[in-house]
């Protein structure tokens, strides 16, 4: 049973959640766009409140990359600033009639889009998630319990009392942002277990955070987990095609979660391919490790570890395997796959459905850069995450799947028979 | 971590579920057909394991309605057989495009519904679900998980292993269906953790299953919750019509979900109404508790005790409450409802909309008996349950629900540029 003052988060969260639900599109825009303006007015203070988290930070030894994503520059301002503009120029998804059938008995059903009221997400070092997190929430309806890093208290809570300020100037709720002033873990974990007030948890951050959702959180969860992306290339690939995909796949951007992390070719190309691919890779600063296939055919390539194959490197490093056929192929990477985004790169028709078929992730990609798999590249506007479950929404997330469904039933008197 | 004799349980319904994804409708229905032709032919095998079941369970002093619940009958044995055979007539959601997208750089996007992969039932006593659940399972592409209670252990390994059968006889792997043959507590607390295994886990039970299902699981759930319902009859009620579709939403079946639990009244058609409607639900055996307001309008009502407001009775027993106006009752149903369904009778339409927009729950029902919320009434065909969360799912869940969705992207060649 969480603590009052944590239920009291939830249920602050929860009535402003029931104004949100019928707020119109102009009054949600409105808060949307007070609170770009209001970011930009406060650049100074927000900016001071950041400089107090990097000092105290660097103070506790915090390493360069979290430090890095911690900090608030005037671009990144900038970049939330526009985010939340974006956002409000976004369609409303709220109020869309999806479907509808009248009953035998007369009884007409209609199913509509509505929010899903309270979106909890507890996030990591970024504090321009809190503003960008927010603005997908109240944009699609929901308002949004925000737990942020220790690292970040200052700036988020500087950034929360903005967006909050906004909301009120635009006559909504404070509460459509409700902001958890208490970064330690326990609360964190009463937070996860608001089953009455909670509609929806998404975790943004490593596999520690994940690994502490998964064992304490007793509301509904979506898992933005690990990409451990292939790139198949097949027997009838495209092979000069081929080489810019995996270089551009592997290497123009690594530590984001659709960067690829392992390269799978057929064996009937694999004699000229690998020293190619293998080549290129190396002359892009990449560290190869493969199976004994592999190997054999470039020097360039390391034997592969224990777990490598199913290692989401994150960095300038990536794994090969050399397989017999389509089928091996597949069973590969549905072995070592996380489910996020898998690649196929072929001119054979045949080959490029089955993969699209049997391969069990959230994007399948033919003849492209495993890089598309992402809100914007979509044409979504914007993402909240990139979910990696079945249950609810698959891959990217943006205002469409914070959402959800209600029945509605027009009768005319009509009760039940036996 | 689960010990490795689950997890080889979690593995198998796995490996089925990749097959079960690309199977053909024919093979799928095939099966099913087979499953209920097999059912009808090993019937007297079936009910001597239920036979056995029943004296072990009145041995253990089972109470008669769990006992009930738990005995197999010739007419039960053939609703199951029906039932398959409904799923086979139904048409296969799966291979369905549900949208699809053309982006500037000549990605195509398309968005198409597949299986699940595997979903875990963890239910109580009532054999039937057993096949019920495997067949909608089935249809939908997915491996079934079950695991039913021990006092139908023998029941459900004799239904489990004709539909195992069915399964081969159709050409599909035996594993399409995995029976947890262990119904030790400790078990299936390690089965709802097997998140390398389990895609979606929907408990069917008691309010216990469900806490047990929110403490111990990890992979992702739909609950099926409890379904505190009320009917608020509206200042524009047509009266007689309210008193029908009021004495039929409570008394038409009492022990299911959609029955309802309490009666909210507009007080200004309270006077003439709440004696009126207290006489016939008396007169229909109903225990009527109320408010101060209810109990001065009607002898028959007795005083609410507390939580009786937000208790699902299941039983010939309504709580009633007299409101002051449209705000209040809304109020009212938000505080104690339980998300499932909530009717207004009114001809008042802004009143309806109001309603049908403010009160969150899976199912409104405008001027007809909560009764309705149902995969049959909704026209399913099947129902594998009525969500009361509102991630994935949201109300009757029939095949639709049992499926999620995959993104293709076909390119011809597109690389990200920076």
């Amino acid at each position: 049973m969480p603590d009052l003052q944590v239920i009291e988060l939830g249920r602050r969260a929860k009535a402003a959640s029931r104004i949100l639900a019928t707020a119109t599109t102009e009054q949600k825009n409105d808060a949307l766009l007070a609170a770009a303006a209001l970011l930009g007015e406060r650049r100074s203070g927000l900016l001071a409140a950041n400089h107090d988290d990097l000092r105290a930070a660097e103070a506790d030894g915090l390493e360069p990359g979290p430090l890095d994503r911690l900090r608030l520059t005037g671009s990144r301002l900038e970049s939330m600033i526009e985010g939340l503009q974006t956002v409000a120029a976004l369609a409303d998804p709220i109020g869309e009639v999806l479907d509808g059938w009248r009953r035998p008995n007369g009884l007409v059903i209609e199913r509509g889009r509505v929010p899903l009221g309270v979106v909890c997400i507890i996030y990591e070092n970024r504090p321009n998630v809190t503003s960008d997190a927010f603005g997908l929430c109240l944009k699609a309806g929901n308002a949004a319990l925000l737990r942020g890093s220790g690292s970040a208290l200052r700036s988020n809570r500087a950034i929360a009392a903005v967006l909050r300020a906004a909301c009120e100037h635009a006559g909504l709720p404070a509460d459509c942002l409700v902001f958890v002033d208490d970064p330690s873990h326990d609360t964190a974990k009463q937070v996860m277990r608001l089953t009455e007030y909670i509609d929806c948890l998404i975790p943004r951050g490593g596999p520690a955070l994940i690994q502490s959702v998964r064992d304490h959180a007793t509301v509904p969860v979506i898992i933005d987990g690990d990409g451990n992306c292939h790139v198949y290339v097949d027997a009838a690939a495209d092979l000069e095609e081929a080489l810019r995909i995996v270089v551009n796949a592997k290497t123009q951007r690594t530590s984001v979660c659709n960067a690829a992390e392992s390269l799978v070719v057929h064996q009937s190309v694999a004699d000229h391919f690998v020293p190619i691919v293998a080549n290129a890779l190396v002359e892009h600063g990449v560290e190869l490790v493969g199976d004994a296939a592999a190997r054999r055919l470039s020097a360039q390539i390391q034997p592969a570890a224990a777990g490598d194959f199913g290692r989401e490197f994150l960095s300038l490093k990536m794994s090969v395997a050399v397989v017999p056929d389509l089928d091996a192929a597949i069973e590969h990477v549905n072995l070592y796959g996380t489910g996020h985004t898998e690649a196929i790169l072929t001119r054979d028709l045949a080959a490029a459905r089955r993969f699209a078929r049997e391969v069990d992730a959230a994007a399948i990609v033919v003849n492209a850069s495993t890089r598309f798999t992402d809100g914007a590249e979509f044409g979504f506007g914007a993402e909240i995450g990139i979910s990696t479950q079945k249950l609810h929404a698959r891959g990217p997330m943006g205002l469409r799947e914070l959402t959800t469904y209600k029945y509605t039933l027009w009768g005319e008197g009509q009760v039940k028979g036996s």
